[in-house]
């Protein structure tokens, strides 16, 4: 079984967005078994287009189009199918209904241009779009799969998972060869470090292992090909037990699991309440925790100490402490810690103050000098790290930094 | 002058790493005035690369190829490109030379299978790669221009600015013309709304309009092809003009700019300080505003308000209040921003508070309600908005409704 992308949009020719549409396509395809040899990108533009889905048409079983299904008078892709395959274009009057919930629901006018989103290929099955107005579009034609999707990634992401790859994998049936893939989480260790531990893993053909490192964390990915699910389990269950066995210790999370998800797993098995100070991170340290479903169960919430006023007012940081040490200082870290924990009666504080840059930094405390702090009934302690990075890598770092120590405080219970 | 781009690399079908030159070569070719109608990606496989070849050559002028130049058997874009022109490969003494040094200074040993890096097609030029051991390949041959360049990008970025682009420049000679591009970012109208308005001008060829919806905003982009960088400037000037006569009260930044800066300049401008209070946002208003380099200026911090409990703690908004109008509600919004700014001392204070989902909806209080709050000086008010999508989406959207209420406040002043 063959797929091809088809990623349609000028914008992406003009280079003003990147394709991460193909990459995530591709590594969808990858994880089902599909082979994938093609990824085209084309403008907005009808004979282009044509040309495109012609060349893929010969040589694919599953077309993949993304973008150009937005209302406006340069979104083509539906229109252009349509011709190709000479369908007539079907108002499907449910899409016209969501789309007119969708205005309604949000108190706007819905001007006619949106009425053309309702349009589909003749035969085509309407893929629902609940983060906007565009529904995708299914078609089986002449023993050919035409999928077509929205551009926008937020839009083609859920799409994608739950109503293309379900119809895939019931389509591929027995005759494919299963490619199953997992990930694991590193924090704690370098790339090349690791690489060295794992070199002759790294080597092996089936299942494959490479890594994939992120500002905040080593990425691991095991790929096992074989004929039944059962069998690339074992085949990664093996390669995920040697990598166990020798990385244990730095391993934190597997496949779509965060940092934050594991903290907050593990303070509802405990039972236990967090909150947070920040200063140099801003925010981006609740911002995570608070992305998981459900956190409001054990997050009570945070301060972001931006300037040292809050962190004498709010958090009740001695202002000689802050004279004496300054703000980014292992004392202030755990002061802060503290303070959180005690004026919003978690059971566990965190707080981290460091120098984000590209501006504040000095030849003794460094843009990059980053403490991290946590606080509990046991008392409070705290981790110092040197990173370089911009900005916001640097702010990525001391988040993860901070989640970790959490984590590593709740595995001591 | 018409060019197509050829990205090479197995890892780019599968989704392992996403094709940032394709981008980056689109911006700049774009830049330059060459048109580009293709970007295929293909494998590291002989036969496909070929056909991609075959197809580039008919219709294109220039073909640009990335990927494959490294040391290793899969890598064989040079041989390729050489077997489809039939031109035999020849080892350029002054690339293996280079080749050699960059070995010996990171003392490090040559294995054989570098040498095959210092192969060109005969008839090419090497393009020198400081960052890395495989030179790129600048190719004249039946009035085509193949150009062959290596696959990470901090090699393939300084070898095409060096060396591609002043040929290139000298190639095009007088018949060179400019494209330039400026993004406009519209907040509060939805994108088939704001198309209705502008039709005409999207209809237009040169400059062109074409819009781009964001979860957090409205994107248009202005691009004008001209002879020369002042009448493409005029070009987009002139549009520039119509969408700020006609959209303009949308219109709240250009190019680069973000939400969270334009804030931060305006605050810088009127000397005033900022506090936020989050609830459903859970920080990400915070951490947008400190991601902008110098922010500590302006911005002393906030509190996230998860629990009530911290609301009523921290942000002294009454109990009772709490239950009769729930934690959603103008209420409770409008006692956050004003209780942030008093315990913060801040000029003005911003508050927002709703239901992210998925869960905690209810019939009359839907997951998506949120309220944004103002407090100033002057007083405080609040604006309701209810939004639709998964929890991330629904945070930014929050987070830009608040940021875009302050900001609107700024500008009263």
């Amino acid at each position: 079984m063959e797929a091809e992308i088809i990623s349609v949009g000028t914008e992406l020719l003009l280079g003003q967005i990147s394709n991460t549409n193909a990459q995530y396509l591709g590594e969808q395809l990858a994880a089902l078994g599909i082979g994938l040899h093609h990824i085209v990108t084309v403008g907005d533009n009808k004979r282009r287009l044509k040309t495109s889905l012609r060349a893929a048409w010969e040589r694919a079983d599953i077309l993949i189009l993304t973008g150009g299904l937005g209302p406006t008078q340069d979104d083509m892709t539906k229109e252009t199918v349509a011709e190709f395959l000479n369908l007539e274009l079907i108002l499907d009057s449910a899409s016209l209904k969501t789309i007119r919930c969708f205005f309604s629901r949000r108190g706007r006018h819905m001007t006619d241009n949106n009425i053309k989103q309702a349009l589909l290929p003749k035969g085509g099955i309407a893929l629902p779009n609940p983060n906007g107005t565009a529904p995708g579009v299914w078609l089986e034609y002449k023993d050919k799969i035409v999928v077509i999707l929205p551009g926008p990634p937020f839009e083609l992401q859920p799409m994608f998972e739950n109503h293309v790859i379900p119809r895939l994998v019931n389509l591929l049936g027995d005759k494919h060869t299963v490619i199953k893939s997992r990930i694991v989480k590193l924090y704690g260790i370098g790339e090349s470090q690791a690489e060295e531990i794992v070199k002759d893993l790294v080597a092996s053909i089936n299942p494959t292992l490479a890594s994939y490192a992120k500002p905040t964390e080593i990425q691991y990915r095991l790929t096992a090909k074989a004929a039944s699910d059962t069998e690339a389990n074992n085949l990664l269950y093996n390669l995920e037990q040697k990598l166990q066995a020798r990385l244990g210790q730095y391993i934190f999370a597997r496949d779509e699991e965060t940092m934050q998800e594991i903290v907050g797993r593990l303070l509802k098995k405990h039972n236990l309440t967090l909150a947070v100070a920040e200063s140099c991170t801003g925010g981006l340290v609740a911002n995570w925790l608070t992305n998981v479903p459900g956190s409001s169960r054990y997050f009570k919430g945070g301060v972001v100490s931006y300037s040292n006023q809050l962190k004498t007012t709010l958090l009740q940081v001695p202002t000689e402490m802050l004279h004496r040490h300054g703000a980014v200082s292992k004392e202030v870290a755990e002061a802060m810690a503290a303070g959180i924990r005690s004026i919003t009666q978690a059971d566990i504080g965190g707080a981290v103050t460091g120098i984000a840059g590209p501006g504040g930094g000095t030849s003794e405390k460094p843009v990059g000098l980053v403490y991290v702090a946590v606080a509990s009934n046991t008392g409070v302690y705290s981790r110092c790290y040197q990173w370089h990075g911009v900005r916001e890598i640097i702010k990525q770092r001391a988040a993860q930094a901070l989640l970790n120590l959490i984590r590593q405080h709740l595995l001591e219970k």
